[in-house]
Order: structure tokens, then C-alpha cells, then sequence
């Protein structure tokens, strides 16, 4: 057994911390530590928090920690940030956000960027969430902007996805439009002492009458106030309700069984992905390439012959 | 060469609307055609326009093709709409948008959804604008909502990218942490009828103060009022402006090559993931794939077992 998986089983939180550096820089000792954790996993409850920018998610996790933190409850956070292109790490990382918990041995917070990201974003936030629930976290949260495919992508991994909504960041039309309201299992009103909750409620309950959702579990809607620790008791019995919900339908095993096995095809993706970039790197295929910028030759045909000479599949 | 290269090439519309068909469903011709159609594409003036949802990308790019319509331009529309993983396409596709142009056979107009996107969402935009060149589009828009890292990376096909910002819709911070700022090579403010354009201006002026930019290209501010049909002039004098600084630096010729050698790429990771696919569905790893969600077996062993038994790189 891994040095770094025995630290993680032994609850040391700098284990778990370099345990996602090491999968976040995609390290060799990454998929070792991943296998030797995986069966101490399964015991959290995985929430997804998702919304578009300026939706208050971080600042409704943020007080929605103080009410579990208060049950006695240890907390992990996995944070997808999209990552500017240009400065290789998210702007507004675990240095500016939730400081509130930040001396707090009980709350885990980790923000995940692109940065060498060779597998993608999504595939390392699932691990990264598969090392916190092994290092003993009872909930984990993960919080994207939910717009963006690989971001929708990561919710797979949760039990229970919560869409934030606010009434002042327009209408509920636009999140649908970004397809963020048929994976929600409840909507959280968030700031709801502004004006204009009644009518996002309604317009909410239109949707949910228009998209296909499971028959047995219509999502509710549920307001707080974040800023004033409103509505946290109540969006946690909510919480709760849905995990009985999927723990007595059987659909808790069945949606994690799914998630592995596609699991399983996302790291072979991944694996086989850095295999041809390793390929590609030793110059074998330099002067096609080459061609192809000068437009001598054209991508489609050229990416043929390498797949051919990788002899994927045989 | 195949029937519908040939009809894309003599500017059959419905030539060219059947090859994006192919594109998306991933039809076993794709190939050839996109091979046929590359060296009769490189002309057309490639936009990038983005946003977050509600800052009305769609009313100022119909707009911007009344005026260019009316300088005899044609133009072409890529417009990705994230998918609801539920209905499998666009909530709001090329039936309710631009409506106006629907009739004009000088405006192409086409919606990209991520059903049974094997290659992704980026790969196939990228291909079906390639067919909009070759078609004969003197301009081709692509229009994304720019919050995921799939949607960013759409842009980097396009010569010029619009970031398009409104006063009312949240600040400039937000943009920024979505990381959507620093791929602008100008930015619009839509609405400037509403109050807060100034301030929404001085916002953007000292983000590009922070930002890396180019030396030699400050991103410029165009305000624009979509709905009154203002500062369309403005803002193709500044996206030509663009155009002729990146053809004289020399740049356009440059960064389209290295697009095209990244798309090389792109395109042997797509095939490979298609081959992937199709040998698990041989069932060879069924048994496998049924131990993993039982949890008898771990995700991450049984993905290096697969890999190993595709031998993929040798």
C-alpha cells in the first residue's frame, strides 16, 4: 500500500491534500492510490451544487457548512473553477473564498483548475472526490458553474444535485437554456428577501411541468437567504428526504453501479489519450504535422494515418 | 470526390446542411467529406462571439447580420446550445432564433447539440464551420455561451472573438472568474441603453489592466444597442481593424496553423475514443464492467486491464 493512500485512511488531512496534487498533475503513483481507496469509498453523500455565475452557490455552501458543521458533521468541498487559459489557474481559488472555514479541521476545501489537466477537469474532480470520501469526509460538495458540458458532466457523480437560482440573475428560461435544470434534484431560491422570488417560483414550477423527471421524486424548491442563515434547516431535511428517497427506490445503487462503469470508460479514454500525446512527443509525427500547418496536407487524413500507426484496438 | 462535397462546393445549401448532419451524427462519410472539402476553406473570416446566458449574444449577432447583409456579405451561423442531457437537443434551436433572417438564403443558420457527440461538441462546431467556408460564407459566426471549458475551447478556431458583456447582467468579476475575458479580442456592451455602462466600461478597461494580452492588440469596447439597431458600424470597423492587424503581424497565418495541428490531435483522440467504444461493445468486458458496479472490482484496475488488452501505441 501507497505511503499517501495509508496517511488518507488514517485520516491525515495533508495525505488527502497530496493525494489530489498527485491526481491533479496527473503523478504515477495516481492510479495506485485511487485503487488501494476505492473500497473505503461509498459512505459519503456526494451533493452537487450548481448555478450560473453570480448565483451565490459559494456563499450558500459557505453557510450551509456552518449548519452541518454544527451536527457534527465533517465536510469536504471540491470546487470546479473554469480555468483561464491564459493564467493557468482559477482566479478566485481557497485563498479568497469560504475563509470563514478556513481554520476549521472539520471542513476540507479544494479548488480544482485545468492546468495540466491532461484527463480533463471532470475526470479529476471524481477522483478527488473519491479521495475525500475515503479520508472520512460524511458530506461532500461539488460546486460548478453548471453551463459548460464537462461541468453538467461532473454532476453524474452526485447523489443529490442542487441548482441555485437567484431572483435578480434573470430568468429561469436561461437556465434552462443552459441545461442545467433537468439534472437538478431540488432548486434552492438563494438570496430570497430580494424582490421577485414569487414570480422565479412560478416560473420554476412551469418547468419542472414541462421536463421530464423521475415520476416518484418531483424537485422541490427551496428558498434561503444566505447572507442572513436563512433556510438552511430546511434545505438539509430536504437533502435528507431525497437521499432516503434514492436509498429505499434502489436507485442509489443502480445510479452509482452506472457511474462506475462509465467511470471505467473515462479512465481508459484518458489513459489512451496520454498514450498518443506520449506517441506524438517523441517526433515521429512532426513533419506530417508540420504539413498540415502549411496547409499541404489536410488534418483529416493526416489524423487517419496516426491512428493506423497507433494500432488502436488490435 | 463524393456527392455532397461536390454540392457544397457548388454553393448547394442543402448540400451543405446535409454534411453538418453527417458531422453531428458522426455518418460514416464524414471524413472524406471534411478531407475533400479543406482545400477549398481558409477564406471566409471566422467570429467568435460569447457570453453568459443573457447578455444577448443571439439579438446582436441577428442584428450584425442585418448590416452585413446590407453590404452584401454572406454569412454563416454555428450556434452552440448546450444540451439538456434529458430532451437530447437544443431547448431553443434555429426554429425560434433569428427569425428574422430565416427566409434570407444568404444566412446560414445552424444549432449544434451534443446528441450522440461521440467527438464532442468542439469538434464537430469546428467542422461544421469548415463546411460553412467551403460553402462559400464570407463571414461565419460562432456562437457559444462561454462558461465551459468545451465551449472556450470552440473558440479557438475563430480569427476574432467577441466577448459580449451587458450592464445589467452581474459584473465584470464574474466574467472573468468564467474565464471568458482573456480570450477577447474585443468586447461589446450590449444594452449600453441601460444605466450602468460606464461603470460596467471602467470595470472591463481595468480587468485588461490585470490581464495578459497581447502587446501589440488592447482589446477595444464597442457599445452597442441591439434592439435599436446601434453600433453595428462600430463594431465591424473594430473587427476588421482586427482582421488587418492579424494579417499584417502575420499572426492569422500562425495561429491558424497551430489550430490545425491541434485539431490533428483532436481528431486522433476522437477516432480512438469511436474504436474504444466499439470494442467494448463487442461485450468482451461485460463481466468486468458488471464487477465494477458491484463494487467487487475498482474502476481504475480494471480501466489499465482494458487498456493493456487494446494495446493501443503498440
Amino acid at each position: 500500500m501507497h505511503e499517501i493512500t495509508k496517511r488518507i485512511l488514517a485520516g491525515d488531512v495533508r495525505g488527502a491534500a497530496r493525494a489530489i496534487t498527485c491526481i491533479e498533475n496527473d503523478y504515477p503513483e495516481r492510479t495506485q492510490i485511487l485503487s488501494e481507496v476505492f473500497p473505503h469509498t461509498g459512505r459519503a453523500k456526494l451533493i452537487g451544487i450548481t448555478g450560473t455565475p453570480g448565483a451565490g452557490k459559494s456563499s450558500l455552501v459557505d453557510c450551509l457548512i456552518g449548519y452541518l458543521r454544527s451536527l457534527g458533521l465533517s465536510i469536504g468541498i471540491v470546487a470546479v473553477d473554469p480555468t483561464s487559459p491564459f493564467t493557468g489557474g482559477a482566479l478566485l481559488g481557497d485563498r479568497v473564498r469560504m475563509q470563514s472555514h478556513a481554520l476549521d479541521k472539520g471542513v476540507f476545501i479544494r479548488s480544482m483548475g485545468t492546468r495540466g489537466s491532461l484527463g480533463g477537469l471532470s475526470r479529476n474532480t471524481k477522483d478527488a472526490v473519491r479521495i475525500l470520501d475515503a479520508y472520512g469526509c460524511d458530506v461532500i460538495f461539488v460546486e460548478t458553474v453548471g453551463v459548460g458540458q464537462s461541468e453538467l458532466d461532473v454532476m453524474h457523480i452526485a447523489d443529490t444535485t442542487i441548482v441555485v437560482l437567484n431572483p435578480g440573475g434573470g430568468d429561469a428560461v436561461q437556465a434552462f437554456k443552459a441545461g442545467i435544470m433537468e439534472i437538478a434534484d431540488m432548486f434552492v431560491i438563494n438570496k430570497a428577501d430580494l424582490p421577485g422570488v414569487d414570480k422565479l417560483h412560478i416560473e420554476v414550477e412551469q418547468m419542472l411541468d414541462l421536463a421530464k423527471h423521475d415520476a416518484a421524486w418531483r424537485p422541490p424548491i427551496v428558498r434561503t437567504v444566505s447572507t442572513q442563515n436563512q433556510g438552511m434547516q430546511s434545505l438539509w431535511e430536504e437533502i435528507l428526504r431525497h437521499q432516503a428517497y434514492l436509498q429505499e427506490s434502489g436507485l442509489l445503487t443502480d445510479k452509482r453501479g452506472e457511474q462506475l462503469q462509465a467511470e471505467v470508460l473515462e479512465i481508459v479514454h484518458q489513459q489512451m489519450y496520454q498514450q498518443m500525446l506520449a506517441s506524438i512527443q517523441t517526433g515521429a509525427f512532426d513533419e506530417v504535422l508540420s504539413d498540415v500547418a502549411k496547409r499541404k496536407l489536410d488534418p483529416y487524413s493526416v489524423a487517419g494515418e496516426i491512428v493506423k500507426q497507433l494500432a488502436i484496438g488490435k
